[in-house]
């Protein structure tokens, strides 16, 4: 039985086998208390050594970090702290863990932690993250199951660049430096693997799209990639992301969609994450004590999920919260770094502005500057509301993390969106397959893109995206 | 709503839209009848467009392919086939499908449609598939939900070899033959994005463990890839596999999840799954028409998975199935293309023999000779029921597919795991966050892989499994 469980009964001295690992041993006259936890829920099983019960030998291997199984009774415990205590009349220890164990009880700076990864998910905080991250990739399925999308895993090798973007990595088995050349002195990839030259994704969407203009309504969950040379607190080269496609919706669509969704995964991991949620937001409240009174947060991090969870998002265009900045308080006293105009790519400063100061909750920005978005936006009528051309797009903004989910429709008219092709500078023939969803049956669609890692930073309330996924990769990291 | 929900509707003449893409268009004198699915279910929602109703301009723009929305009055059905049809009173056309549209309402081949994956979900049979496959992903994440498994998502790019296998794909960011040299002339890979040479993984399973050492109870269901020239009906470059990973579980605990849960998920695609699987089985069924009567299957597909659900699975281990092969016809007979001794890798004809011939049901092979099995796997205590050295690995065969699943106990003493590690080559230094998990706290755990593509092989019936994924990635194949 796992402690999860264990904690649950009802304790009436019947026989029970608790195993685990040794989080701490403490020893009194005559008897000794071992806090034992098997990651299946934040609280460890205490049980009680009496006197003489367990042979000194065995005691001695029993150290913080051993792997132990207690064969007892289930008592209700006369400590506080816990409800039922095991009293032992056996102990297996299955290994041992001596002085040079890593993990010993005291506080390891999350620096430390990221390079023990292969043992920090036995630690309260990791645990917790990593029982959240969970529950958090199970309501996406669930949400979507529920609602009658259908998962479609979109290939990870891909021949192709969803993004028009660059910066992704080259998968091959050529040897390095020993690439075959054509007549002409190019690299010859039609003798790789593949045939052709291939990376990983960037983004599933283009695939997504397929599947929904035939099953209507798809989500993929999968790892993207990004080469990118960004060693920030925000950034991994391999995460994870979330992107629904739906045909027949339109950009409103797509924003109740992005709403509903978020706020239904939030309020799953109120529910099912009580016991680890409580243990971070104390871990915060502790951590923000070290900064000065103006940097805490205003609200706990319960507070901050229930507040996403129970609030509208507002909704605005580009074009308006362009107006907001302009006239805001930071912008007439030129406290931005990037002076706001109609046409610029938000800032960081900008979003945080709009979400944190003015409006205080999640933003979601639409009708974007054609120039600033993918080309597979579906162009906006011009309808004079803004100074330029717009696209159906979507970001929704979220408090302390930015951009977490960016959508848009997509164009579905094949003349616009060859066009665009063209102008970005994509060569068709890499994605005919693409092209020709618009001449073969097209359909007004949309869909979004979230990134799960930028969600559970938001749910755990953790301040470092490679703190929230088991084996981060970034710029010259790769262990594990 | 979609048409699935419209065909659960109580027709009474209440307003309705459906949308979805035209199957099929007849007409009669005065009448002209529209199938219209849209990927929601296998079966189609029928307009009936009464004469005069709708435009000559729009009815000729309906053809096979084109996307379009009817609005009109849901009534019971006269005709035969449906229970409820659609009275058209308008229709708008999204998308137009010319002539040129390669989805023509005629048998296509499944080598035309591969070419074809873009457009392939508009068929019946992928629609079937790729809904079918859909069930059975959510079935795996709702089946180790509900028994306390913690998803976890480890890395796609890694620097280790978890088979110790070789075939891998290399990923990097130098530009092909312009990687730069270190001093010994050698490729100097802290000069790469990741400080270090770097590949696909080919299984999640060593970093599955040091979460399971953790968190008791872990899963992972991702990506992973083989750069195996294999141009064959059962092998893909990238694939998605499911590896289940459990402290404290022995061999048999291992047996007992692998038969459990590959039960559960056929189990949940035969209730959720009715229709299409109905479909398939009737297509297979067709299929086997243009058999000869020997090579034809002796239960229907949906007996097939009754019967491996109601069934249990046999369990020998590996020293026993060579005996049985040896006293077996095939063998007396010299029909083996391989001979049988102990000590061999078994081939696909003696494995198909014992599921197929022998015991006419699945069957886990357990307690393989050393030799043939990996360094991770646990040592058999010499016990003399085997001629030689064993491990404790067992491998699920299905009838059909083969090995469906291969799994063990994992080493967890340091010295024999070490020992192993340099007996097989791999440098320890590689892996020291794997070999460290055997020094702090090793426990007993155990786990296995499931290949998710073969099982939905297995389950639809199909026989290609570029068939059973959206988009197959294979040599020479990586189109869309």
């Amino acid at each position: 039985m796992q402690v999860k469980e264990i904690l649950l009964q009802k304790p009436d001295g019947q026989d029970i086998v608790a195993k685990g690992w040794v989080r701490t041993k403490r020893g009194q006259a005559n008897i000794v208390f071992i806090n034992i936890n098997d990651g299946s829920t934040i609280s460890n099983i205490q049980a009680v050594v009496e006197d003489g019960v367990i042979s000194e030998d065995i005691l001695k291997k029993i150290t913080t970090g051993a792997c132990i199984a207690v064969t007892g009774k289930l008592v209700a415990s006369a400590g506080a702290g816990q409800s039922v205590e095991i009293i032992a009349s056996e102990i297996e220890v299955y290994g041992i863990a001596d002085e040079t164990f890593p993990m010993q009880p005291k506080k390891h700076s999350l620096e430390f932690l990221r390079e023990k990864a292969h043992l920090r998910f036995r630690t309260n905080t990791f645990g917790a993250i990593f029982r959240i991250r969970h529950a958090l990739a199970f309501a996406v399925h669930k949400y979507y199951n529920d609602n009658g999308f259908f998962y479609l895993h979109t290939p990870i090798i891909t021949a192709s660049d969803a993004e028009g973007a660059g910066e992704m990595f080259r998968v091959s088995t050529f040897e390095a430096n020993k690439a075959p050349l054509a007549e002409d002195g190019s690299i010859d990839y039609t003798q790789d693997f593949f045939g052709r030259e291939t990376s990983l994704t960037v983004s599933g969407q283009l695939e997504g799209e397929l599947g929904a203009l035939a099953l209507s309504k798809i989500y993929t969950f999968g790892p993207t990639f990004r080469a990118e040379n960004s060693n920030t607190t925000r950034h991994l080269a391999e995460f994870w992301m979330i992107e629904p496609e739906v045909a027949f919706y339109e950009l409103e669509d797509n924003m109740n969609l992005a709403e509903d969704f978020v706020k239904y995964v939030i309020k799953y991991a109120l529910e099912n994450c009580a016991d680890d949620l409580a243990f971070l937001e104390k871990r915060l409240l502790e951590e923000e004590k070290s900064k000065p009174q103006n940097d805490r947060s205003e609200l706990s991090l319960l507070d901050k999920l229930k507040f996403v969870v129970e609030n509208d998002f507002e909704r605005i265009t580009y074009t308006e919260a362009v107006e907001i900045l302009i006239r805001s308080k930071p912008a007439q006293k030129k406290q931005f770094q990037y002076e706001v105009a109609w046409g610029i790519d938000l800032q960081s400063e900008h979003e945080r502005y709009l979400v944190e100061k003015h409006f205080k909750k999640p933003v979601i920005l639409t009708n974007y500057p054609k120039d600033i978005k993918a080309f597979y936006m579906k162009q906006d009528d011009d309808n004079g509301a803004a100074p330029g051309p717009t696209v159906r797009a979507m970001d929704v903004l979220f408090p302390g993390i930015g951009e977490i989910i960016g959508g848009s429709q997509r164009e579905d008219n094949y003349e616009k969106l060859l066009k665009r092709v063209e102008e970005v500078g994509i060569d068709p023939e890499n994605i005919w397959w693409y092209l020709e969803t618009r001449k073969f049956g097209s359909a007004p669609h949309s869909g979004f893109g979230l990134g799960f890692e930028r969600l559970v930073l938001f749910v755990t309330g953790m301040g470092n995206i490679r703190d929230v996924i088991p084996f981060p990769r970034a710029p010259k990291t790769a262990e594990f």
